[in-house]
């Protein structure tokens, strides 16, 4: 029996709006994000995907994604379960700042290799800034080496992957329908290992706001093709959407 | 250390605004629901009492209740647990039914008897009513047995009780601050335990709709004092309206 998986990023929120790097600085969806998160459902619906477990970060935006597009599949009752481990990566002393004045400021090499790169991390944020996360009580049980001062695609990868077999996989195995609400740099890592995409090209992969992507897992937990947008068209140009972000 | 239980009861639902028996009818809330919600959370944050853990019925009204006091209160990201022990109590052949043409068809005293015996449940409904829960995908763990047709209080305190113990209980002992988020009778089978109200008695108290109501719980998981609502003055006004309830 094959499983199935559904990833879904968040919509909008109200710094991808004002255009500020947001990382797990708490922000909420904004008009335009629930919107995206309302016919994510409804696509859920049309094509008649229905998840039966719902895994998600513990950043709002995320949330509120998942409860809008559940509700709107009639299909709040599912079982939920959460974990940092799915959070948007830590974007360091960057989170806060505008990405276009970022971009300007430091030139577009230093800004791509910041968004892009594989290993290297933005500089680490201070544990005084305004918008560290440090004593925030939704992280009270990492330990002070687990919760993280920056990050790059490596370091996601790596807290990432162990809730990708410790949680999600226990889901898939039980049969379930899995839906997956994180965030752009979480699902790259996740697709990454599930469609073996190299350090090199991974990034070049934008994952579109709003849109499910469906996987068939194999029994190895594998998927035999990739994934398929519910929305194909709209997802190739959301993607695009994403490429652009931070240019003026 | 003292253990903090909150309990809500969710907000008026399109069809407590028509005044229709609901039970395990999946009904949403009406914008008055929504904003009775809103309140709550609004309550919970002016008054510092900050849930760590939801545990929710799998009835979208509770479920909606939850998130928006949550969201309310910035604590989308606690952990949540759902469960179908914490159904409103199942109504029978009544669901979907007019509570005041019931009354008037049935008279006050067959009225009050299913509204509010302890151990006289309404008349089974059938299998193939539009109102049944019968093959709706969230019951399909329990068995034939579990499935109810029809509860009276008595039931519902005997298929919640167990959950308090496996379920609820365990948060509270890890320390957390837990909210329930659930219906009329299923928190009036809690409160009857936690209050030691008589199966006399229990036919009195009537819970209003949106208001937190806190419990300090000892070791022995009971409570030395009756549990507070966050607004007493909305709480004994809402109780009262409930009471009217099904009166023309």
């Amino acid at each position: 029996m094959p499983h199935t998986l559904v990833l879904l990023r968040h919509g909008q929120s109200d710094w991808n709006q004002r255009n500020l790097f947001t990382g797990w600085v708490d922000v909420r969806l904004s008009d335009l994000g629930r919107a995206e998160a309302k016919r994510a459902g409804e696509l859920l619906v049309e094509q008649g995907v229905l998840p039966e477990v719902l895994h998600t970060s513990v950043l709002t935006r995320a949330i509120q994604t998942a409860d809008i597009a559940l509700e709107e599949a009639d299909r709040l009752w599912i079982d939920v379960r959460r974990s940092w481990r799915l959070n948007e990566r830590h974007y360091g002393a960057l989170q806060g700042l505008d990405k276009a004045e970022t971009l300007e400021k430091y030139g577009q090499e230093q800004f791509m290799l910041w968004r892009r790169s594989f290993d290297t991390p933005p500089p680490p944020i201070a544990d005084d800034s305004e918008w560290s996360q440090v004593g925030d009580p939704r992280y009270a049980n990492l330990s002070d080496a687990e919760m993280p001062r920056t990050e790059c695609l490596k370091d996601v990868i790596a807290r990432m992957l162990p809730y990708w077999e410790s949680d999600i996989m226990p889901d898939l195995r039980d049969g379930k329908t899995v839906l997956v609400t994180a965030h752009g740099n979480s699902l790259r890592a996740l697709v990454k290992h599930l469609d073996g995409i190299s350090d090199d090209d991974i990034a070049e992969l934008n994952i579109p706001t709003g849109i499910p992507l469906v996987y068939e897992l194999g029994e190895d937990f594998m998927p035999a093709k990739p994934g398929e947008y519910l929305d194909p068209e709209a997802a190739a140009a959301g993607a695009a959407a994403v490429a652009a972000q931070g240019r003026k």
